[in-house]
């Protein structure tokens, strides 16, 4: 395989994972979201307005309170890009939930054959940029 | 040199590296600030509220225009925690600037024997951890 091909396969590969986290976050999937963690890299996650969580114990029990809470509302991801650098990945992307649009930051560690979470980070933005807002996310898409 | 060290001095070069990243910030240095972002990796920067920025030109504009600002208030770095994988770091802190507390991840990429920028999010944080918030900063150790 050439070193391009495996380029645009870490990437798709890294997009794919972070799609399986915002499927894990909408449908409330605690145990599908702890399986996305890492287990042998020390994790952190900031969610807005929060303190740092830097434990892998304080990051789930936070996705239990935040997925356990049967008003969540959904969270639609938009405009991911990424970007792999051996065993390290980053994406970023729009997070859209209701009328609020968040920025995140999404750092993935290979272990084994899988891209899991070490870190996530999301908090207020402005609003979506022009290029975005305009479309239909990929999940209305009918 | 055993695992051990190595990791315990790459954790340390990378606390030296987010150093420097806030000294450029605090001295308001565009030249400094623009010496430690990637030139190799792709570059993102997701300041508080603002649109993520995805290109080098983007980033590097907009810390002209942040550090260009002769009443930019001082900004003090608190408690980094660092974790290395490969030629991937990450680094978790806080940013206190006046009044107001931010959270944030700085992932570093190893180019050369440097450790240099390729992302920065910060977003406002409700308040410093009770075990930072009574100390004093080392900046303000006499």
């Amino acid at each position: 395989m050439c070193v391009e091909t495996s380029v645009i396969n870490e990437r798709a590969r890294l997009l794919f994972a972070n799609d399986a986290f915002y499927n894990a976050f909408s449908s409330r999937d605690a145990a599908a979201m702890d399986a996305l963690w890492a287990r042998q890299t020390s994790v952190t996650c900031i969610h807005p307005g929060w303190q740092t969580l830097t434990s892998r114990d304080e990051v789930m029990e936070s996705w239990r309170a935040i997925l356990g809470n049967p008003r969540a509302p959904s969270i639609i991801c938009r405009g991911p890009q990424a970007v792999a650098k051996g065993d390290v990945g980053l994406v970023v992307c729009y997070e859209v939930i209701g009328a609020t649009v968040l920025a995140a930051s999404n750092v993935f560690v290979q272990e084994g054959d899988a891209w899991l979470l070490m870190h996530h980070q999301a908090g207020p933005c402005e609003a979506l940029p022009a290029e975005l807002a305009g479309e239909e996310p990929a999940e209305s898409v009918q």
